[in-house]
């Protein structure tokens, strides 16, 4: 499971009122369930053990999470979230995915290429100042400049006096603005990984499945100054690990939700967004998984990025379900309904508040109307255009607007090219991270020939784009006559400013100067006349939810640290009581069931080894706790804060979580922190890693 | 290479006027191309040599063609087309996919349970009939009616007369009607099949590919009244098989080629059409492949299937390609200017047939604002409705109309229930076939959901479908429901006629009744907005273009019986030469460069007899015989008209082939009769076969 959202059509548990006795929320840190915990388990955090666990937890910029392990900065997260960095080090003729890889100093840790982790060190609601600068009566256009000139204002300011990453988070779908102050690590390393068979054993069958039999986790090291960071804050490993019944937490950055979203949003989801968004997943699917059959190299090429589709294909498909399931939907229609009623029988209420969900609707016929276009050529921070499904051409488009958003006032600039978020946008940019002219190609010529089959082969700038070329020829020209692979060049472009874009003849920069004009204009007008109405809207429906609810309300995801609890706890399915862990030798009678046939073929040295594991150590175990897609790799903790395991996905039943909660049949599942140990110690005789984990070196 | 259509992106050879020296066209054998064989090859075929290659063909109704290989009704096709039947006799413990078949004598044949084969015994041109019948000034509704009785009418006149299953085939897309006789045989049994993985050696990423590897081919025996048929024209097997630089004929069914359509036709599948299949079949792959992935029963249970719709989208692919080459259409183009600047030319022409191009696209407008709904619901001879996905549902919906229709005169009948296509349905409706519970579940669950997603989860008949449950429950409900599994139900249903119907509470036959008016309505829409006004189109089409270019012209592909020529020729691909066949020695190289990875592992018994084969031995072949899907599994023969090959496939160039012939790169790929006979009896030792292949039992 990775940075996308979910559903599925089961049952649900009851959930009249927003926030019941179940273990639900995606908790902000400064303002965690105090109540809940103290109500329904008799817990109750202190700052420092907030804070503790806090400072211990990492986001991967990779679209993960994670925690520190030790105070030498070794941070553990899960293999298929540190699949980016193993892909990018890997070679033809050395192949991490496939063989795994352990370090046994210091010295033969690699370094990974583009990888960049974040502490969340502080946390500030700068709400006031977000919305005082926006005055009623502005219109869309100049709110959202405003709005985009105070952030970027805030976040300058914020990074100039801390050095800290700082930037401002719409939370509440635009009803609360914080600002979160990040440590950032650039040089990480490499510490263990094991093989991708046993890391995603099952494979995309299993995924989003349990019982699970999965070793999904990976180790690096933090460096600064060429050296290990010290930590304070790490997590203590619990050898034993959670029990059934125990109360535990989980910390990490879900990456979106929709639980907020009224319902004409929903059924915008339901009949647009999600089934666009899959035939585009489907699409890519099947391109990459002809690609990949087509040699052993081909696949290993294009490994990394194929699951990451085949897993949002999954998430995608549960999503689709629950919106299409008459049960999720009456439950959400009469929560909105309660809500409404609520602020209608209040003149006051109704009179601020009133007419948000209309105001959502009408952003939402704008977008209808521009999504096609949006979808295919705009291109924006975490928006890739859908018509240049390429590496390169998202190179081409970053020089160009570097150039042309750098001189300008950074209150002015586009978002992601404002002063505070340029550092991680030139990681990225100037990324050694290898490109395939091969797989390039197929991806940009089928990309091509999806703008011509959605815009039109009359439409004039489908004409231009593809220059009298079929999308093959057009894709295979642009892709060999480029120089944007070498970094070098796109160092001197960046340097060399407007000046040096206007000399270049290279046919990818060309490109992005014919889309950039028409792809700033669609984009304008999404976020004008949909992004920042829709920020307005929502405001006033978050306002209204707390006038009604109080303050104990969560945001949705935002990929963002979140406080999530529960209880290690099977559930009952279709009559059957499926057990609340799973265990090291369930491992081996799963692969037998499979015939011991890819994906469900064991490492050989887990073969081999067999016979000196603890068979009945727990391998994997499933929670309560509210999680989602970027959850991946987040710590599990205990009431002492010792990890006792790591998330890796949710079962299929928990693809909901995305609309709704329930913990009916919904389950987080994690790693469970006495079956890592077991495999490092007896499959791996990882002793190094082992004595770092434990204090015992 | 199966029963589909396609196309691509390479340079074309010139092909100004339609009928060059080529070695083109799909020729009817009733006007087959004297003039081009004696010009080019100096070869004439005799009356007897083209009745006795006609006779010796045959049709499979499993979407292939074949032929007699000897006196006692041996027929031979590809695995790919046999495979139909292989996968329904074949169970989770008897797989003769996986483990291949060789009856050692006729008592050990197996009889398939729905498979039929056709041989052409001759053909009558009723145009002036079929035409005469529709009068000038008919409104459309009543042409279509007046067309649908009189065609319904000459078929059983003639199968009355004759016992021959009797079809008018519409030819030139209306120009010309030719009434086709069948002999039928329905008792066909097994009799050879090798092992899929090496009749389909390179699986999907070799498919359409060239050079190749493959033994694709299965053996039947037809059987009537329990013995063997003893068949006059059978073809004779040659055992030095094909040379370089032979001339060779094809003769075969392809199924279906867009020629003549005009560029607003070519355009409507450019943009809508093939996009929209395409969508659909990548939707239905990855449904099938996740299925498949779960266990290796649930892929056996899919494998047939799912391999058609690979096929399928590789095909439509290709296709796309070439429609979205400004290169082809540009060619496509300047024909239809030539053709329509001489018929403008002409005052005559133009008056009878110069408004022809300006229907069809009249047609396709309506057909642009209908065809969401009539490709979801409307149901129809070789029409399945895309929402419902299901064979139970097509078995209710077969049985419904066939109570509806089997009182009304033969003339007012829907086609497919006409008294001369009665047989061949109820050769379906009353098949043995395995039906499987969980896959008729997925598929439905997922058309349904397409339904939704299609017509909106507000639209009337989506609601009375689901029933107010999701797409997945309704699926479950209907499959586990229904009765329609066994074939005695089916059989009392069709034989109570529409009062069994009526007093029925099977939901599946329930689910039939509901859609069963709307979608006659729209097929009816249908039939007299677009089929039948492009009938009347493209004859005028059709007649422009014989009065301008003369008769020799050969119609679109339609599935029936076509002869096709050219030689047995390498290419040039990329400054490569590409050697005209392969030799089994290459087979074994092509599976160690895939390190001998499904789908290129060989059989365990080809790897233990390698030694014993001569490696020099041709195995595949190329050609330049102008075929497409359909052509699977016909013979290729010589001079001599003795069997030298059998097609299997066409190369990734000859996807073109759809929209316009080129002999450039584009091949026909076939088996060699030398290396089949090898592996008859060197690999198989399969003297029994062998003996009566070569005559020397």
């Amino acid at each position: 499971m990775k940075l996308i959202r979910n559903i599925i059509l089961f049952a649900l548990c009851s959930l009249c009122v927003p926030f019941s006795r179940a273990d639900e929320g995606m908790w902000l840190f400064n303002n965690p369930p105090y109540k809940i915990l103290q109500d329904k388990y008799h817990f109750q955090p202190t700052a420092a053990w907030l804070d503790h666990l806090q400072k211990a937890s990492v986001r991967f910029n990779s679209g993960g999470s994670g925690s520190f392990v030790s105070a030498d900065g070794l941070v553990m997260t899960n293999h298929h979230v540190g699949a980016d960095c193993l892909q990018k080090i890997s070679t033809q003729e050395k192949d991490y995915m496939k063989t795994g890889f352990e370090a046994r100093s210091g010295a033969e840790e690699p370094k990974c290429v583009d990888l960049e982790l974040n502490v969340l060190m502080s946390i500030e609601d700068v709400t006031a100042r977000v919305t005082a600068a926006v005055t009623p009566g502005m219109s869309s256009a100049d709110a959202e400049k405003t709005r985009r000139a105070v952030i970027n204002e805030i976040e300058k300011e914020s990074r100039d006096k801390t050095g800290l990453r700082s930037n401002v988070i719409t939370l509440y779908n635009g009803g609360q603005y914080h600002l979160y102050r990040y440590k950032r690590y650039t040089d990480v390393r490499l510490v263990f990984a094991p093989q991708k068979a046993i890391a995603f054993f099952g494979g995309d069958p299993d995924n989003f499945e349990y019982p699970r039999y999965d070793l999904d986790i990976c180790f690096f090291r933090v460096y600064e100054n060429n050296q290990p960071v010290h930590v304070e804050h790490f997590l203590k490993w619990s050898e034993a690990g959670a029990a059934e019944g125990d109360l535990i937490f989980v910390s990490g950055n879900p990456g979106r939700t929709e639980r907020l979203d009224t319902m004409a949003h929903l059924e915008y989801q339901r009949d647009l967004a999600v089934p666009g968004t899959l035939n585009l997943l489907r699409r890519r699917e099947i391109l990459l998984k002809n690609y990949s059959d087509r040699s052993t190299e081909n696949a290993r090429r294009a490994e990394d990025e194929l699951f990451g589709i085949q897993n949002s294909r999954k998430a995608y498909l549960g999503m689709l379900g629950g919106l299409q399931d008459p049960a999720v939907m009456e439950k959400k229609s009469s929560m909105e309904k309660s809500l409404r009623d609520k602020v209608g029988g209040d003149a006051k209420l109704q009179q601020a508040y009133g007419d948000g969900w209309d105001q959502v609707a009408a952003t939402l016929k704008t977008l209808v109307k521009i999504r096609d276009e949006y979808n295919l050529i705009s291109y924006g921070p975490a928006k890739r255009a859908q018509a240049f499904n390429s590496e390169l051409f998202d190179t081409a488009m970053t020089l160009l607007r570097l150039a042309q958003e750098s001189p300008k006032p950074n209150n002015e600039r586009l978002r992601e090219f404002s002063e505070a978020n340029l550092e991680p946008l030139k990681l990225q940019l100037f990324s050694e991270a290898p490109i395939y002219d091969d797989l390039e190609t197929v991806k940009l010529a089928d990309s091509l020939g999806l703008m011509m089959e959605v815009m039109g082969a009359d439409n004039d700038l489908v004409k231009k784009v593809l220059a009298g070329k079929s999308p093959r020829d057009r894709a295979t020209e642009l892709v060999h006559g480029t120089k944007l692979k070498d970094v070098a060049v796109r160092k001197q472009l960046a340097e060399g400013g407007m000046k040096a874009i206007d000399a270049s003849n290279d046919p990818m920069i060309g490109l992005a100067k014919l889309i950039d004009p028409p792809a700033r204009r669609i984009r304008q007008t999404y976020e004008q006349q949909v992004d920042e109405p829709q920020r307005q809207a929502y405001g006033k429906i978050a306002n209204a939810r707390f006038a009604v609810y109080g303050s104990s309300v969560y945001p949705d995801a935002t990929f963002t640290l979140r406080l999530a609890f529960g209880e290690a706890k099977g559930y009952t399915e279709a009559g059957q009581k499926i057990p609340w862990a799973t265990t090291m030798g369930g491992t081996y009678e799963h692969a037998t069931a499979h015939e011991n046939k890819e994906p469900f073929e064991l490492p050989a040295i887990w073969k081999e080894r067999k016979a000196k594991l603890n068979l009945s150590t727990p391998f994997n175990f499933v929670n309560t706790a509210d999680i989602i897609g970027g959850n991946s790799g987040s710590p599990v903790v205990n009431r002492a804060g010792e990890l006792v395991g790591i998330i890796f996905d949710g079962n299929i039943q928990s693809l909901v979580l995305d609309y709704i909660y329930t913990d009916q049949e919904s389950r987080a599942v994690a790693v469970h922190s006495a079956g890592i140990l077991e495999a490092l110690r007896k499959v791996y005789s990882a002793e190094r890693l082992v004595g770092e984990l434990t204090g015992k070196k």
